[in-house]
């Protein structure tokens, strides 16, 4: 137990003093912790920016880790304080949905309400549940606490769909899932739904055009490199799911295309 | 002494790297200490900001931690540089009132001047006292070298008085001293300013009014969702201030107010 | 090996969760190394950026510690993973000349090619070697596994030049190698290249002239604090160079000069 790992992703930003009180607050309760900052720039009060962050990441920590999420825009209401265990890694959040996306790549899932109040800090702020609850159980179930000292399994937990791409005749419809800082615009669509576009799909896949804001997409790279100046092009990213990308340059600035933007996929027949 | 833990706050943003060679020299003297990163992006050259930061997140940190601040903007000149015993925490810093916050909060304050040049870098640089006296000190005390081998205990170190509030009959005046990310507006005020707005005062708690920038605010919420798009409220905050705020939105923006504004708040008698 | 340290340099920014899937990737094979965020901050795709952020900070960490560096534009293209000894640092980056700083300070080198792929993540993606190729290599270099074991020695790695100053009759010419947050202005110019305005010069230090962007510069100071409000002046800078700078106020600003300005100094005779 001396070397738990617990991550951070919040939407407090990198400048105020909020996840360093949450770091101090865990390390006074397991000071022996390796502490991971995953991401405090998630947009604020962005639930699915932040389920896209973590989703992500968590998966490729030790088993055991402990993922701590603050994005609480309920923060002080009755939205409850869930412990999680999904497969190998643990999570700790407000119940607001913001672990859907662990909640749809797991399919071991044990999902409890925290209620054992005297594991967090005493007189909790009504603004600060981050500091206050979930640091403190973080702590807590570093230094060795049993998970189900915490609270009782539930099974009505929050969870949000992801837009699921729409298929009909030779064509497919899917949504910017998130812009990230290189401007690559990270569609929902995967390889079960463009089956022909797939990267080990044999030598002459089959044609395809794409549109997406202003932009018109005709071209599946395997390389940022092998793209001209300012081309938009099609690229399978690591997340799993089909991106647009240019060559050292914006797709999203080049299309004029946000996150929830449509994508139309056209496939040759 | 194994794990002691070196904490960083300093305006140095998130890009340069001058926080990454201070890392380096701390590790280079005391190689199992946890560095924990508590804020790179206080705004440049601000004492002020950097005084809040580090006094919101310090006091949360086991004993015996190192909190490494520096915000220096005297580096070169005959400013002193500083080992502080404030409780059960030391801090390293310039005496340039950084600490301020800080001495307010903490009753056993013990502050030292850094004269033993012995302990620095060869030949400091003129420019970047942090990794050239500030981190060779931190490296220096977490590996076990007593607080007195630095130098001898000062009395007049540099100390800011953070603005009070000032009351008059019915009415009583503060400051906004921080904004945060989200765009809240942190007062000076404490429940010891406005006692009768305390959270735990009975139902039917005193009217008041509050006006900030173009804000007027009459409401005392006890959460954020409690409130109505884009109506700005009062809330007790999680530094103990009395905070303006909107739901899901920036309450500096919609009152068009910045640090420094004057509050005033009327109370209904 | 138990307390090997990793640091981290990309330009993945601090809000994508690149950086956290891969301190995942290294601890999932390390659990116990000590991980250090140099910077995420490089401007995206800037080989230069990141090289100077590199050179300014990996020399002062413990011997042995390994450097990963993820700033990689060709990445799925056939441009080759390096994994380099310099003096007591091991470097693990792409072969396209983001070590090129690192080159010219260290006289003992042995770069070696990375080839033995069973260290990488099965299909590594595309677009993310950061986490299926150097992450990977990091964690089993942590873990113990012998530098040798990764590839053979190769000479014709990537290396480009530095911009050097040129020097004429009375004067001599460099170029802005960097803007920091605070607005100062790095320039290429050493001490080697203006003995005359070192810092240890006799009083009555020659006279010079300096032009940069719109900004003409007459002083050299010891300290930021000796500078009137708005006045840019030369002082000798952490890294080695002449920085243009202001008394809490950005010098690039007031000179209106970005990275790449040339910079002209006029020696009195």
């Amino acid at each position: 137990m001396a070397n738990r790992i617990v991550t951070l992703t919040t939407d407090f930003g990198w400048s105020d003093p909020y996840a360093g009180a949450m770091k101090g607050v865990i390390l006074s309760l397991a000071p022996q912790v390796t502490l991971v900052d995953l991401s405090h720039g998630v947009a604020a009060h962005d639930l699915l920016d932040a389920a896209y962050t973590l989703a992500q990441a968590y998966r490729y920590f030790p088993s055991d880790t402990i993922h701590l999420i603050v994005v609480d825009p309920g923060v002080g209401t009755a939205r409850r304080p869930i412990l999680v265990r999904a497969g190998t890694q643990l999570l700790i959040a407000p119940d607001n949905g913001v672990l859907s996306l662990v909640y749809d790549q797991e399919p071991e899932l044990l999902v409890r309400h925290i209620t054992a109040t005297h594991y967090f800090r005493t007189n909790p702020s009504q603004t600060f549940h981050g500091r206050d609850v979930f640091a403190p159980v973080a702590g807590w179930l570093a230094k060795g606490v049993e998970p189900e000292k915490f609270g009782d399994p539930i099974t009505d937990f929050v969870r949000f769909a992801i837009p699921k791409p729409k298929a009909a005749a030779g064509e497919v419809r899917g949504v910017i899932l998130k812009v990230d800082r290189f401007g690559n615009l990270i569609t929902n669509l995967t390889i079960a739904d463009l089956p022909t576009l797939a990267p080990d799909a044999p030598e002459g896949r089959a044609g395809f055009s794409l549109t997406v804001g202003k932009g018109a997409v005709t071209a599946l790279h395997r390389a940022y490199a092998d793209a001209a100046p300012n081309e938009v092009f099609a690229i399978w990213g690591s997340a799993g799911y089909l991106e647009l990308s240019a060559n050292r340059a914006s797709a999203a600035r080049l299309c004029a295309a946000e996150r929830g933007a449509e994508v139309v996929v056209k496939l040759a027949s």
